[in-house]
């Protein structure tokens, strides 16, 4: 039986960036073509960790946008995401990928009965589950920053949540009704975006009511990554941090979202948390980001940190990161989908603080020290029960 | 009897930069002048390691210079490593090590019989130790980078070594020297500087014959400390490092010592050999040195760090470091004497794997990557037993 | 008659920290404590233009703030800005700037009748002048950048602007009305900052008819001096700028004043012109300001230039400027006053072009490239008639 | 007569990087392939210069490899110097210019009789006119930098160096032989690179005595551009440079080169002249250049800047080039081509001064700054007679 061992991976926002690297990379890597850097996955560490294998992922997913995932995957070879000749090598795997994609929710129908969209979502997920004889179904949130949105007394508990749903109160944003739409259908939940939307104790609750993983929030891709690796080198020589200063520029789909400064405002929330966390609160921590059209799907990151030695020497590090968001992001995805699989068959429900390594704001821990992040996740991988218990 | 409280710190280099930040620095913790900024034992992890107190050590030292250390500290005054107000405020602090400081070997004496030289200097430790009634005397060597030196057979094994000196023989080079005499002394020893003279098998051979701990070799102050804590981002998210390329370009003098390509090489050896121990061996990494009279005390360093990611992208990261080295370095040279002293105390002999932490190059461990040296040093200081074992 | 030669310094914003770096360097200047490094007017080409000697300004002012100038002076020594042994060794100087400090206009006044602020401010004028028996008075804005306001049509002509100050009608912003008092009682204007106030047509007529010469605006210290002098090397070698992308960080008063949004777009628009009117207006220029207590009294500017190549071939350029903004500044304050001076004596009345090298956003010329501007300076500077025309 | 508007370009070094993106270009240009981006001969000032097209440009050359010239285009576009598409579009272009190659000297023929090879390149040269019905013969060499050569007295006067050649002593390398070959033959001279074996004083006498045009040395095409556009800000502005480090890191067969210490000497030596001709000799300039495989065909310059502002007070600067060395090569080839060609046809012999904005130690004039040079330049361009004077 072997479609019993394959997994979905459904994508909101499957015609974005990220998610068309995913789906391409998916697709080389089964068929040979690229060695697997990046994929934290394939390290040492994660060999014994009985992990679905890269080519036993399925793709679909949902996206509003049209344009055909062979036409994005062009655009990102001419970007230099991925290499010129690897759109038509993958042909088969856009094709099938593209078979499973789905519109999802219009700005229009937000306004309407929030489980009207529920069950219309879950249609899709079911369908996508029954066409391909999955096993489990991860559905992982790739989609741009979502506006800030103040928070609602119904989030905080799971049954004020399911009554106001019942009731069509509107108290979910889009990306909340994706998360309760998966979490409700038995589907693990990732959320790889700052949106608050999914930040609602209420859906925590219900993943573990319903035994499914929840792991987030925010990718851990790139300036921060380098923070929270950065930040413990000056703790642990008892330099005093004064100021770190963040400047970034950055074009693409991202660029343009946060360039509206009520997105730009969840992500900086979410950028500042994690050095807070290792400093302290008495740091400045000014973070800016300016679009840059020309940057298309690259980010440069400039940090500026001023800190204070023996005797009150001041002194300065400055660091500059070209990254490629894509192309960091797309096999995090990949891990994070392994990951989150392999928990849901050890029978894990409810938010993974072990995933902190690759979140910006890690759910269920305070720990953000990239190092200690690393030991913990490769200690729980390998040591995850083969079975769920009973 | 007070006196069994103190312990004597002997800084080979007495009047070097870094030896004088670290005896004004010592004096202007212990009157409450200043915060233990970059004082790595005043952290939490160390509050219940019974470290000797910065008040309770005495200060003494070779150093074939005899500049005061009044105008030393002066100089660094100016040049800004040390606030303006504090070489007045210390005196008393600089008279009691200037009374301690002796001349060393000259390099005329170089050439003769070596245990003559070994004997003076010995007999400079024990005057120093009887006169300040201190319970133990901790060596560190601060002075500048010796010239590459070609490797001796009798470097390999004490009996060979002891041999050759009682026969004359000048197999040990000035630090080798300086080690000996310490170490048969009963003295322990920190070697802070890249010197390959001090790098000789048969010498750690003897710390653990006469049960004195022996720690080393050049300090972490910089580059390498950043380098040390980003390598392993690389390694832990499977990104592949291509080329990680160090330019250094400093003054003072180290610079000037370092402009002498045969110092260079010592150096720029013990600088690569780090990020070789976390990343492999098929990286290139090349390092330049460059003098530049104008930095003074200072130092700038700029990597830059070419990669790859998924699909074979390729990213860069770029770092400017401008660090202040006598500030950096004389902390840790506090930090060093206090926990060796300890390690003395609780009778362990021989090279401590456990400082890690404070090396480009530490003696009896492959472990690079800093937050494990942190842990690993954290863990060892909070399990030192309190009395040495019978 | 001594007293003819001297020349009036009238600082608006007398005690802030560019009058105050200022007056202790023409005071440090005058008694040949330092060397004139940053002082344009001390090169060869200005040997012969037969400018006011620095030893020959008497300086005054209008601040609201009340910190004496040598508390002020011993706040710029801590910071770094003058070196510590420089404020008590120009007391002299700085008591006699003291008293001719006035308060200039309170908040408060500026809703009454423009016309009877105007006679106050007009007054201080005169009686600084009498009172140093100066036969001419510049006057420089050095005071915090204004808020960006609306244009009115009183801007435009002087009879337009002088019967709505008539009418007691609020057109005019603080510096606007410091401008008018000004020029309608003689003295010549050089506006430093990029405060929209003075950018009024009105005032340089009103120069024109009262023979006064006119200078500004924004002086260009840092980040655009860089960028006027980078620019012109894209243009003459035919490489296509697409973004140039300026991100600064700093603190100080100009700091804190530039985290107010609406004063800070009167900065940026400031920023952004020179460089569009070198590479004109097809090339993506975002600028950003972020205010960092930390920074003190320095400025730290990180551009990011992409541009194309032969072919199409994309490359970049970075650079970061570490400055300190009141060192920066002072000796073109000094600068100005002494060729504006000139000009007055000279007989030229109503703004000069040929100050554009100074200037970010230079008035009555479209040329911003450094090099030009250098060389158009030299050469009018040279030839400035030594008597005004009859 | 058509084929008497035809000019040769001839390369030494035909099968190198530069000259085979020269090649490219120029075919991608003649056919309305690509925009003239990089091209100073097409910028407005040039338009009434009466300059050779580019599309009237015939390519020949001299190279030792024998990789075809569509072989080294398919791995440019690899390594991102040209598109990938461009090479296959310009095949036709590609294929008249591999015709026209030949295989020059080789190093064991250098110790032979150096008139008999001086008469077969000039055989060559003359065939290639021929053929190709060339009204005249631009040579440039864009070959790898020659190791360090000590002078000869015979490179003084022409007489001298002609009687040593007839005597058949090897007074010149082979840069040299090239040199002598083209000039005797009527043909201009280009020195692109910084090989010594050129810069002799009896080639520039031949070149007089032979009417034709000689222009060089060392293309400024990267960091030297940049010095010589920055450092005339620090000069205008009275600020004191103090140091100027530069730190070059480069792959490709330049850095190869430059890996061996005598050539990286030529090199750095004409590096360091056009900052010391700006700046003068009392500021330190060291310069460094790292070989580094992965860095292919690009090249990263950092430049660090101490200087010291009004009242002593220390600033830095820093800037970061990334290049690509034979994109910016390419276009001032074929503008030195089309400006040598036109000025040999204006009756000009010897040295050319007046292209000094092109060379890093540009001949007959100690003018490096950049705008200068610049000004000269057009200035030059637009004057040039149309007709050879009788």
């Amino acid at each position: 039986m072997p479609s019993a061992d394959k997994t979905g991976l459904w994508l909101i926002g499957g015609r974005g960036s990220v998610a068309t690297t995913t789906i391409v990379g998916a697709a080389a890597l089964r068929d040979g073509l690229v060695q697997p850097t990046g994929l934290v996955t394939e390290l040492p560490p994660f060999a014994s960790a009985a992990l679905p294998a890269v080519a036993d992922l399925v793709f679909g997913g949902h996206d509003l946008a049209e344009t055909p995932l062979t036409d994005r995957a062009q655009a990102l070879a001419q970007a230099g995401v991925i290499p010129p000749w690897l759109p038509q090598a993958v042909a088969d795997g856009l094709a099938e990928a593209e078979s499973n994609l789905q519109p999802g929710i219009s700005p229009d129908e937000l306004g309407g009965p929030p489980l009207g969209l529920v069950r219309g979502l879950q249609g899709d997920l079911e369908a996508f589950r029954a066409r391909n004889g999955l096993s489990r179904v991860v559905v992982v949130n790739v989609s741009s920053t979502e506006a800030f949105a103040a928070p609602d007394p119904a989030h905080e508990r799971l049954p004020a949540l399911e009554d106001a749903l019942a009731r069509g109160q509107p108290v979910l944003s889009a990306t909340g009704i994706y998360a309760y739409a998966a979490l409700a259908a038995g589907c693990s939940y990732v959320d790889f975006t700052p949106s608050l939307g999914t930040h609602v104790p209420a859906l925590f609750e219900l993943a573990r009511a319903r035994g499914v993983p929840y792991a987030g929030n925010d990718g851990k891709t790139g300036e921060t990554l380098l923070k929270t690796a950065l930040a413990p080198v000056f703790v642990s020589r008892a330099l005093r941090v004064r100021s770190w200063t963040a400047s970034n520029i950055l074009g693409g789909g991202d660029g343009a979202a946060l360039a509206d400064p009520s997105r730009a405002r969840t992500k900086l929330d979410s950028k500042r948390r994690s050095l807070e966390g290792i400093l302290g609160d008495d740091v400045e921590l000014p973070v800016s980001i300016q679009y840059v059209a020309d940057m298309g799907e690259w980010k440069t990151a400039w940090d500026h940190i001023s800190f204070e030695g023996f005797l009150g020497t001041r002194m300065r590090m400055q660091f500059i990161w070209e990254g490629c968001d894509s192309a960091l992001a797309a096999p995090l995805v990949l891990d994070l989908a392994r990951l989150v699989a392999r928990a849901h068959e050890a029978g894990l429900g409810g938010p993974l603080a072990e995933l902190a390594f690759f979140f910006k704001d890690p759910l269920g821990t305070s720990e953000h020290r990239l190092g200690q992040q690393f030991a913990l996740l490769c200690e729980w991988a390998t040591a995850l029960p083969v079975e769920a218990p009973a």
